[in-house]
């Protein structure tokens, strides 16, 4: 199973793309779109939805994963995010990719074991889990492969009770 | 000129089209994109962007209107509203609309020549302006054209300034 995480923003969308064959993981490819802080809100927003568009329809992944928002202050920041964040999403849907949505709790848990993980943890992790050398970077795009580790546990543990339960 | 206001939402996008010519308004079109609670969100994004698109293809506004947000608290709401405005805006954006952002401020002292009118003022003046029997129905309706005539009033302010300059 190809999976498709995505860190939303709307300077950098971190995304990171995994294959999960056998509870093994293999990186295809991870990095980020940036948009310029110079250009148009609604043309950024086109970036990341065509940007978004271009990863699904060279790596055709089976799911999108993509964390919840969750914001501690009102902001222009944080509107702007989430502007952008349903851009993503509806990139996936127009592309028809299965979506979903895990929270930062959730993501901390499935990665690390430990849902208080600090982001150091979850990246070391995350390294691990991929056996990569080094950290990906930007954190963006390690996020975007926390996220999708997350999903692949998730719906591999899901693979995992129905196959206990006789069903394949 | 054909003016398309919206007033974003997940549940509800109300807009509103008028037509603006040598300062007087004709009202095209109003009403609302409503989407069902139990469908998922990303779906319901998707019914949101192509509304916004059929709106745009069928009236071809030269320009589309809307408020900026702002958000008191934070909350799953506001974040979903964010991101039900960032795909009308990308609606636009991909059917080569202009788009134009404006404050609450911004539209109460355009549509009632005092910034801190109250929504039944605005709404009382909306109606006057669009020599309406009766104001709008649903409230996100009348917000949409509340925000279009601020983008009326706005863009032929400015085309007054041109031809005082004897810009034609």
């Amino acid at each position: 199973m190809i999976i498709l995480g995505i860190d939303p923003g709307y300077a950098i969308v971190g995304y990171g793309v995994l294959s999960y064959v056998g509870n093994k993981f293999t990186v295809l490819d991870f990095g980020a779109i940036t948009t310029d802080k110079d250009t148009e809100f609604p043309t950024r927003l086109e970036q990341i939805y065509d940007g978004v568009g271009y990863l699904i329809e060279k790596w055709k992944p089976a799911a999108m994963a993509v964390e919840e928002l969750f914001f501690n202050t009102n902001s222009t920041t944080a509107i702007k995010v989430a502007g952008a964040r349903g851009c993503c999403l509806l990139s996936a849907k127009k592309h028809g990719v299965d979506i979903n949505e895990y929270t930062p709790l959730q993501v901390k848990q499935s990665v690390t074991g430990y849902g208080r993980a600090v982001k150091s943890q979850v990246m070391e992790m995350t390294r691990m889990l991929l056996n990569l050398d080094h950290i990906p970077k930007p954190d963006d795009a390690a996020d975007a492969l926390a996220v999708a580790i997350c999903h692949a546990h998730t719906s591999g543990s899901m693979v995992g009770k129905l196959k206990n339960l006789g069903i394949k």
